[in-house]
């Protein structure tokens, strides 16, 4: 099944401005031309983020949007999901590729070319490189990517790329030049007043030619 | 395959003893006469957990014990563990068993007999029942089940049955003679001083007779 990439969008209850839903923040942005979701959720139990991912899961497919679940392999096939992502710190993708079977998506963050590398043998769908730029979404200790490096990625993987970290309306057009097959956005999209506005604004810019 | 509950370690690294290393006190514990053990864990990253889980099973296949993950199907999955244990707040049992298969152990944690026969039905392998009494290992809010109330479980349910909560060298005779089929460990064997010594008093007084 070919998947598109071009915004991808990865969910943070933490940003949600007070009092906002986070499936209807998801269905907001899918609304303005999001074209794949991830569900992200750290602190849930395993029975809330089940309940949760079942219930976002059976908007999005009748929106026909893909739903890739983060880290949880156990909660992506209880739901049977699109996909899984895992990061550095989570189940190495060897093992996350032979559990969720051939046919599913399953991405992995990198920040190195070496990460990429490796990530690709081991049966990677797609990678997420990032960050792009100095954020404040994660707290991790990775060293921006910065977008000329980018191309670097490019050159020495052949599965489809993602940007994440810091990517907003004033770099995106930069992003995009690198040859990545998309972007992924956190706060862009959910810490967003008008969510289905920048969701759009976004997508016109990436598709644009 | 027979499993013997009889006496069931559960492992919580916040009360191991200053340095103390969580798999070498497991081993010590299995000398001692530990006959299944679940590994609990609630705040590694998916990678440490999975790690740890590995080289645990490592440990106790070589030592002819089961291994149990808690909560994680994810984990269970990936070091193909001998079952998996489920709360009230974690993946629902259907679900649970039929991610593991027929052949894996499914256990539940139940506080009330409805969760018992319901638990029963969606095909758990065991149920544990608590707390037998007050605890301060779990931070629930479930209310003890006490002694006497455990032989109505035995009457109302027809698959292996375990006490957890609160159980030590005092009152173990007393949940014997209830008619369960194990006893579930925690604080009694993780913050013992004499792990070895700890585990094979309990199923010296189990076994008795």
């Amino acid at each position: 099944v070919a998947v598109d990439y071009s915004l991808y969008l990865v969910t943070d209850r933490d940003i949600l401005g007070e009092g906002r839903d986070l499936i209807q923040a998801v269905c907001d942005a899918v609304r303005g031309g999001v074209t794949l979701v991830q569900l992200r959720e750290k602190r849930l139990s395993s029975r809330d983020f089940y309940n949760l991912a079942l219930a976002l899961k059976k908007k999005l497919v009748s929106m026909n949007v893909p739903l890739i679940i983060n880290d949880r392999l156990d909660i992506a096939l209880a739901i049977d999901a699109d996909g899984l992502h895992v990061g550095q710190e989570d189940l190495p993708v060897n093992i996350a590729r032979s559990l969720m079977g051939p046919e599913k998506i399953v991405g992995l963050s990198v920040n190195t070319l070496e990460q990429a590398r490796e990530g690709e043998q081991a049966g990677a769908s797609y990678l997420g490189i990032g960050p792009v730029f100095y954020t404040q979404t994660k707290t991790d200790i990775d060293e921006p990517v910065g977008v000329e490096k980018l191309k670097l990625f490019k050159k020495n993987t052949s599965i489809p790329l993602v940007a994440i970290g810091g990517i907003n309306l004033n770099n995106l057009e930069d992003v995009k030049q690198t040859g990545m097959d998309g972007v992924a956005i956190v706060s862009g999209l959910m810490a967003a007043q008008d969510v289905t506005g920048a969701a759009r604004e976004m997508i016109n810019i990436w598709k644009k030619n």
